[in-house]
């Protein structure tokens, strides 16, 4: 299984080399980050990729995470603030347009998502949208390592600053976790020689037969 | 690439057929969940796999969603209630063994786990592990697309109850997210052939060169 050794091989990076990932890889990486999975298939979560590097400076600047600059691209994920009317609305005419099926046919849908997000809180949906992001983390990195690209997720930043930055609030999202993607410096980073730490399988997972 | 094929034949499948998934196949999963990134490596969460018929059954009831019962395997994700110091020192003692490095040497990254985790509350530490489950969550519906089985991710179930019977609240863990597994009844389920609906990959990603 090819995809083990892609797990296998990747580890978050510390140093990466100044070798740029090219612009197609980074294309691919979004390409299957947007194909995650979410709930009800809202993807309630934007992705900015930071190539910028006078940007990236900044974003990093007080982090004691020194690939946020480091990195060759930076993807922000930024999770809704909110989940409106408006933004269900426009997802079940995208959906219609997109099966090409009437949007009558998506009304108990549109009514089930309708009840079930406008009636929680705000911040029970960001908490939700944000976990959705999570989701998408996991594909991204797994895409990174297909391709052979180094990824560091990393929580360890200033959300608020990045929201500023990248002008997060005026689209109504708000930065929930980080990647940043390169190529590792080996010679002169000791994570990319010591041996991958999990726990033992046995105490992972149990099954119930 | 083939994760993007895997990724684009994957969909939330609605009705598996009877077949089951095979016990190597299912390993393989669990294999590549365990290879999860996760914040600091800590791992905080576990995984239940219900291949029971009759809990299946019971995990299902009253569930709007018929493939808890309906599923060759049902994973449950369960993330850890509360980061506790011992948790730390034993993960700590674990990466000393594996690779094979004094204990005394993790002392500083030790600290920062403790001071990080032990200073905030059990709720906030609950819901950063549950994040943490959901990028498992991302790779294992990568894994089981990888080797053609069938995956829904589900966060329609009563936790509660799934907490009661699979005695999760006596190991410290409270289930978050769910994932189905099996072979999709094709011919019974509309969704098997309806075109898959993302946003626009120009309105998820922004490149900021």
């Amino acid at each position: 299984m090819k995809l083990i050794d892609s797990l296998n091989w990747r580890y978050a990076t510390k140093k990466f080399s100044n070798r740029k990932v090219s612009a197609e890889l980074v294309d691919q990486i979004i390409e299957a980050t947007n194909l995650s999975a979410s709930s009800a298939g809202l993807q309630p979560y934007r992705l900015f990729v930071v190539e910028n590097p006078a940007l990236k400076l900044k974003l990093g600047e007080g982090s004691f995470n020194s690939q946020i600059a480091q990195s060759s691209h930076l993807f922000v994920f930024a999770a809704f603030e909110k989940i409106t009317q408006e933004y269900i609305e426009k997802y079940i005419n995208h959906i219609a347009t997109e099966r090409e099926t009437p949007v009558e046919s998506l009304a108990d849908f549109k009514n089930a998502l309708i009840n079930g997000f406008l009636n929680r809180t705000d911040e029970a949906n960001f908490n939700w949208a944000a976990k959705q992001a999570y989701i998408a983390l996991g594909t991204a990195l797994i895409a990174a390592a297909d391709l052979q690209v180094d990824a560091t997720p990393m929580e360890g930043f200033d959300a608020d600053k990045f929201d500023e930055l990248l002008n997060l609030h005026e689209q109504g999202l708000k930065s929930v976790v980080i990647m940043a993607i390169g190529y590792r410096d080996e010679a002169s980073d000791y994570f990319a020689k010591v041996k991958k730490v999990r726990v033992a399988k046995a105490d992972f997972a149990t099954i119930l037969p």
